[in-house]
Parts: C-alpha cells; sequence; structure tokens
C-alpha cells in the first residue's frame, strides 16, 4: 500500500505540488512550486506509454502495456522521493475507466509510483482539461471559450468562460481507440473514412446543437494530436499555430494518399504519432463537421495543469467539491438544518477519535460532505432512501470529486442507517477501506444521536477508540429520559460489527 | 386476463365509478355515480378478510388467506357485472407490498374481480387517504388537518390544507402487523407492551419532530381501528365521537387487564375486531405520544373514497399525474423544448398505429409522460442516462401513479435508446407488456428522429403497424441529406427485435 503523502491542507507558498496523467496514450508528469499563490512548473516528465493499445474488449489490460506502465510510474516514483513536503495528485482516465477490474491495475500502479491513483469520469476530465488551458490563455473577460482535447481514449468538449466550465462532454472516442476501432487492418480508403466520419459525428450530435446555439468567441485543442495536426500543417505551409477548416481536408487527403498505416509519411509528424494519427484526424474532423468549426488554435496546456490549479483550491475556502456538494443540497431539497447538525456532531466526535484511528483532515472533509448528503435520497423515496442517495452519489457526475471519492460518499450514505451490507465497501481500493469503515461508524451514530430531527443538543458526548474497539458515553441522566435514543444505541453492535467495529454504547448504568 | 372495462376518458355525468380498496384487514368495494361534476354513492360492499394473517415473513401469502381474497373479489366482480359503462379503480396496499411475488397473487385476483389490479406505494396510499377524508369533511379555508389511517398492514399520516396533502408519511405497523408482530403469543402485559410501545414511537420520530413543527388545526382517524376505538370510548363513557389524551389510556388499561388477546372484552367492541384490536391501540398510542396529541376526531371516509375523488380527475386537465410529472421535470432540469418535440413526434405515430395496436387513451397519456421524462437521467449522469433516469422513476414516489403505472413508466425511459435488456419489462403485469413493448417502440423512433436536439421539422412520417411488425416510411429527399439518421435507422430492427417488433426502416430505396 502506497504511502499517504498528500498534504491534507491546502498548499502553501513554498510548497512542490505534483500532477501526474496516467492518459491513454501517454503519461505525464509536472512538478511545481507554490509561489506568491502562483504555480511556477520546475519540471515535466512524458512517456508514451499506449496503455489504450493493451486494452481488450472484454475490459481486460495486455501484460506488456500494464509492464510499460509500471515502469514508467516507478520512474515518476522515483523523481518524486528528491521532493519534500510534497503534495501529489495521480489521476488516470479512460483506459483505466474501461477496465473490467481497475483495481487489479491500480494496486501494483500506486505501489510502483509511491502514491495513490485516483480515476476521474469523462467529465471531470473535461473540466481538469479546461481548468488548464483556461490558466494558460490571456484573459478575455465575458469571451467564451471552446476548448477540444483529443486523448487516447477518449475525447472531451468544454465550453467555458474564464476559468469557469459551463459544458462538459466527454465521447468514447480517442486517437487510438478510433484506429484501432476503424482501421484494424491498418488500411486506408476514402470509403471507410466517409462511413466512420458518420459514425463519430453521429455520437457528437447528442450535444452539437446545444453548443452551437450557446457558441464561442475561440476554439483551443489542446492535446498531442492537435499539436501534432497543427505541426503537420505547419509543415504543408497551410496553416501557421493552428488548424483550420481548409486545412484539414487536405491534411486527410494527404493521409489517405498513403493507403496504408505504415505508409503514412505526412511532413512534420514524428515515428512515434504515426501509428496513431489517422484516429486523430478522423475524430478532429468530425469535430469540425458537428460544430462547424473553422479554427482551432493549438494550447500546450492540458490536464495536468489543470490537476496543480485544482490542488490550489483543495481543501481551502475556494474547494470546488463544497459548491459541489452544495448544488446536489439544492437539488435534492435536502434538510439544511438537519445535515448542520448531524454535520456538527460527527465532526465533535471526528475530533475526539481522529488521533486513535488515524484519520487526517481529508477524512474529515469527506465526513462532513457525507453528513451534507445522507439524506438525499428522501428526495427519491422515504423508504430506503439510504439505497437512493448512495445510488446517486455513485453515479453522478459530481465536479471535483475523483471516482473513488463518490464511492467513498455513496458507500458512508448507503451504511448510515439500517444493516451494513456485505458488500457496502466492495468498490472501495484497500487503503481506503479502514478509514472509510471508521467514518461510516461516526456517521451513524451523528445520525442515530439527532433522529429526532430537533435541536435538543447533547450535552455529554465522549467516544474513544482503540483499533477496532469504539466507545460511546453519553450524560446518564440525559439519556435516562430517552428511552428511544437508548433502544437504538442497544441496537448498534450488531449493526456496527458490519464495519468490523466493536462498538460498546455504554449502557450500563 | 381480465377484461379491460375502465373508461380511458374522464368520467362524465352519469358515468357509474367503483372503487375497491384491497386492504391488509378488509376489502371495500364503493360504487358512486358523477352526478353534475359530484359523486353520489350508490352501494358499498366490505368483507373481513384479513389478508395480512396469511403473509409469512418470506413474503409468502398462505392457501387459505389467498382464498379468502379470491372469493371475495369474485362477489365484488359480480356485483360489478350489472352496473353499465363503468370505472373501475381496483388498489392493493401494504400486505400485497409485502409479497415476494405479487403477481402469483395477483394475476388470479384479477381474474375473479373481472378488472386489472393496481399497488400503490404507503405515501400514494397516504394521498388517497386524505383526498377521501378532505372531501368528507366542512371546507375550512386555511385550516392544517392530520389525518391517521391505521390499516392492517401499515398506518399512514397526512398533513393537509383543503384537499392538497402537504406532509405524507407510511409507516410499517398496523393494527394486524402490530398484533402479530409484538404479542404473538397472544399474551398481554405492561412490560411488553411499553417495549412495543418504544419501539413503535422510535419510529415515528423521523417525522414527527417536522408534523409538530408544521401543526394542525384539527385531526382526524379515518380507519376501522379508529371507528373500533371511538365506539369502545363512548360505551366507557370516556369521549362521544372523539378518542381523547386522557381516555386512550383507561382503554388500554382495560385492554391488558384481559392478560390475553383471546380474554379481551371491551364495552362496544366487536367480537370481529377483537382478534386485532391491541395492535390498533398500541399504534395510536405511540401515535399519540410521538405527535403530542390531544384529541382524534373519528372520519368515515377513507382510501375508497379517495379512489373515487381521483378518478374524477384523472384523464382531465387536472390529472393529478401531470403535476407530478410537471414537478420531476422541474427537479431534474429536463431540456422542455425537448422533451415537448419527442411528445409531438411521439403522438403523430401513435394516432397512425393506436388502432391496429390497440392502443387507448391511457396508452396516448403514457406515451407522453414518458416523452417529457425521457432526459431525467441526464441530472446524474450522461453516461447510461437512460438507465439513472428509469432508477428514480421505479423507486421515487410520484403522486397519483400506481406501481405498475411507474413501472411502465420505467421501462420506457429505460429502453427509449441503445440495448433494450432481456428482463427490462419483467416486472409488469402480464397484461401491460404487449402495449408496453409497443409504446417502447414509439418512443425509441421519436427519440432517434429528433436526435440532433433542433427544430428540423420531419415533414413525412408515415408509420404502419400490424402485430409484431412496424414499417416507417420518411421522405426520401429530406433522408437523403441525413446520413447519421439513416446509420441510426438501420440499427433499429436489430435493437427493436428485443421489443419482439420486427422493424422495416423503409430504406431499401
Amino acid at each position: 500500500m502506497p504511502e499517504q503523502t498528500r498534504n491534507h491542507t491546502q498548499p502553501q507558498d513554498g510548497d512542490a505540488l505534483a500532477a501526474i496523467d496516467l492518459g491513454s496514450n501517454s503519461f505525464h508528469m509536472v512538478l511545481a512550486q507554490r509561489t506568491l499563490g502562483q504555480l511556477r512548473v520546475v519540471d515535466r516528465l512524458r512517456e508514451t506509454v499506449r496503455l489504450a493499445d493493451g486494452l481488450d474488449d472484454n475490459g481486460g489490460l495486455s501484460a506488456e502495456a500494464q509492464q510499460r506502465a509500471l515502469e514508467c510510474l516507478a520512474r515518476f516514483g522515483q523523481r518524486l522521493r528528491g521532493v519534500p513536503r510534497l503534495s501529489v495528485r495521480a489521476l488516470a482516465t479512460n483506459t483505466v475507466r474501461q477496465l473490467r477490474d481497475p483495481r487489479a491495475f491500480l494496486g501494483p500502479a500506486e505501489a510502483a509510483l509511491g502514491h495513490p491513483i485516483e480515476v476521474v469520469s469523462g467529465r471531470e476530465e473535461a473540466r481538469l482539461i479546461y481548468l488548464g488551458v483556461a490558466h494558460a490563455q490571456p484573459p478575455k473577460p465575458g469571451h467564451l471559450r471552446l476548448v477540444i482535447d483529443i486523448g487516447g481514449g477518449s475525447t472531451e468538449f468544454i465550453i467555458g468562460r474564464g476559468f469557469e466550465p459551463i459544458e462538459r462532454e466527454s465521447v468514447q472516442a480517442g486517437c487510438i481507440a478510433s484506429t484501432r476501432r476503424f482501421f484494424p487492418g491498418g488500411k486506408l480508403s476514402k470509403k471507410e473514412w466517409q462511413a466512420a466520419l458518420t459514425e463519430i459525428t453521429a455520437e457528437l450530435q447528442h450535444f452539437a446543437g446545444r453548443y452551437r446555439a450557446l457558441g464561442w468567441q475561440e476554439a483551443l485543442g489542446s492535446s498531442g494530436t492537435h499539436k501534432s495536426i497543427g505541426e503537420i500543417c505547419a509543415a504543408m505551409k497551410l496553416t501557421k499555430g493552428a488548424i483550420t477548416a481548409e486545412a484539414l481536408p487536405r491534411v486527410r487527403e494527404a493521409l489517405l494518399r498513403a493507403g496504408r498505416i505504415d505508409d503514412i509519411e505526412l511532413p512534420g509528424l514524428s515515428a512515434e504519432r504515426r501509428p496513431i494519427i489517422a484516429g486523430g484526424i478522423l475524430v478532429l474532423e468530425a469535430a469540425f463537421q458537428a460544430l462547424g468549426l473553422e479554427k482551432l488554435l493549438v494550447s500546450k496546456a492540458a490536464m495536468r495543469e489543470g490537476i496543480l490549479y485544482d490542488m490550489l483550491g483543495r481543501g481551502g475556502a475556494d474547494d470546488p467539491r463544497d459548491a459541489s456538494v452544495q448544488a446536489l443540497m439544492a437539488r435534492y431539497g435536502i434538510d439544511e438544518r438537519q445535515a448542520a447538525r448531524v454535520e456538527a456532531t460527527a465532526a465533535r466526535m471526528f475530533a475526539q477519535v481522529a488521533q486513535a484511528w488515524h484519520l487526517d483532515d481529508d477524512d474529515a472533509r469527506m465526513l462532513g460532505w457525507a453528513a451534507r448528503l445522507h439524506e438525499l435520497g428522501l428526495a427519491i423515496a422515504h423508504s430506503g432512501y439510504h439505497t437512493h442517495g448512495a445510488y446517486v452519489l455513485e453515479h453522478s457526475d459530481i465536479a471535483g470529486f475523483s471516482r473513488q471519492e463518490q464511492q467513498v460518499l455513496a458507500a458512508l450514505v448507503r451504511t448510515h442507517r439500517r444493516r451494513v451490507p456485505k458488500r457496502a465497501f466492495d468498490t472501495l481500493p484497500d487503503r481506503l477501506l479502514l478509514p472509510t469503515r471508521r467514518k461510516a461508524a461516526l456517521l451513524r451514530l451523528a445520525v442515530l444521536l439527532h433522529r429526532s430531527h430537533d435541536d435538543d443538543p447533547i450535552p455529554t458526548l465522549a467516544l474513544e477508540a482503540e483499533d477496532d474497539r469504539l466507545r460511546l458515553r453519553l450524560n446518564r441522566e440525559w439519556l435516562r429520559s430517552r428511552p428511544l435514543l437508548r433502544a437504538d444505541l442497544l441496537g448498534e453492535p450488531e449493526d456496527m460489527a458490519g464495519l468490523g467495529i466493536r462498538f460498546d454504547p455504554g449502557l450500563d448504568c
């Protein structure tokens, strides 16, 4: 299990930060230092891993691709070892999302890197890409900006203003995936190209109309594919630093003249990019058609920079996850007063056991969000509302949260009342099992103590934890006049056993 | 399969209506005639079936209880046969909700009655009870009213104003279920009573605070249990026509003095009510304590009258289901213009095939609601949004809809795009299978034709249906310029096979 080295508070000036992007084509790492509230990049690493190449139709990963990934991560990990007081965030994207058993890959990968690796959804990836690109552009107040990122496995489309994404879409069509899907034998022909173009354009239809209606003042492409096509356009003397609606068909014609992928010879194209450029040009041509694009500028920034800027906000007053939780509370009409009561009591208990149970500031935040959201499912139905809430939290696109973070939230909400199902924590990586079960115990008790949904204060509340034991002491006088609470507490040891916790409700008086 | 005799438009003056309530203790039928827009009750039937008595812990139903139910329904069915131009609505409540395989009971039950039987959720039951009680009370504008209905299996608590319920709760504790749960051997003692009271009061806690904060100006009890306890109070000369906080403990003391259920001798208590009165008094005492009640009036109206008043609205401009669909659209931020486009095209196709496919006005309404709600799941996530939408529609408490109606909506939304899963229609009763699959085909086509989410009109649209065949004809010229639509249509025959429909997309040109 990798060492937990992420800082648990917002980065301060002088702190080093590292962002790692486990992409479907290449893995990137960027190291930066926080200086006067801004970021100064101090190092960049990039390796072509072609993870997507090892993905089979059943969500399996070839041994070769896994080996390439682990070796790359070990090198990244070595570079990180020299860096003091480090905040590290490593995110995996589309190919890992497609794996049947992502944990079989993430376990060894985390060990090689020496840090936890999280998986993000396509729309969260889109948000981070936009954040990275927006920070690299000169500010243009009010301007709408379209950003397209063609990855190895998926392509993200974002419209935003300033640093705020407004629309985020992720489509299952990247340069590697599309090359493999449409040109499996390596043959290139006009007819096959047209059929492939129709299919991809169709997939863009479900949002293209909305995007065109919203419009934009500038369009940017932010991936290696765009950089590569931009360089081809420049070498063919078609454009400079941009890709246009006139230039792109000429690049495509030159590509198709090769007849076979192995024979592609385009000016400006690197040998490394050759095997996957066809799919990249295909996706980009579909995007030009569906969105009616005329000109796309090439941006050097990408998700890795977005991760860094996101880390500056995480844990602070502007944590993007706070806004997302607030939005969920509004949409599902959560009783804010009850949420606040449960959150305050959970925090009070957390403070008493955090040290003994090795829970940190990240755990405290997660417990707070789970407390705010635990009644979400009531908007669907009263009966089994904990199950409905967990369903929504597990499946929603929640800006700022990784998949694992959503799974932790879902597990906490799922287990906050009634029996704890045996498989409630099955989706979590091993390193999160123990801290999540412990937070679940705290949330259960906080909910139970506020079951009457009123402002009745809890006078004494002493909680002691040691390994798998948890012991509660309440004011005896106060408890005596609350037979319902007493009855609830009597049932808790049995339910908490499902969390692997031996709970003593302190009712021996 | 029972005959489909429900009128498919709003009842007119002179029409006969029948409401059947398959309760956990007794089955009721009330026959009425619509006169000057109001209801005139023309007949009432009641039989003590004790369905809940036959329910075992695994959701099985004893052969004896099933036999009692079928015999009663056959008698009700006979009474209905003489009535011309009839609207019938038969609803089952808590005991049928608890069945492991409700269809094994509902199939023979529908055959015996000669009409479809629907299952309603506890909160929908609560809404209908309130509707019935509110119509029986003199109007008191602005007054808040608490209604409690202690059924055989569950108890409903509603606060409303005028004819509008504001809060609806359903608790798994009825007079039969509580008698069986807390006094299984038939022994009555103070100690056991106190423990049982604590447990039930605890279950009322999750809403009692909210209810007390909202408050009410009058409280009414509306079930056989209330009528019975009211009669005991009167016979004991404690109160007249009401149950009070002073009288209830004296009734309970008199009850406990019997020591055994078989020996209960309370003045005013019928022999038929004796075996289940203990659980009823227990639930009512818990309600008095949790809600701080002082006085409860006894109402003669109940869910059966609520069903009748609900039928007056169904199918008309004030159909309560329209308001519920509108509320869902608002909560989940559904794109109203897209919903309207799909609904209009679905209606246009429906009109062309309704006769050939034996689809009626009820089907038309259901298809319209599914069209309005088909993008609901986008609020959760883009990926697999049809699955998320179906989850919400299946599990939500949606006022005005029966469980089966929600299952039809969920199935239509689930199958409106991508592959049709083999088990998509598994929860539906057999009589709804064919019409639901046919509506699903229409919704699929409407969604597909509007996939570009724009106002592009569809010039020609001819749909022919015959048995399991469906044939589409579009304007050839128009279609020629839409290669994406053509590609989508090409894939439909395979997907529609999952609906048991042989679809000809008319692309042979």
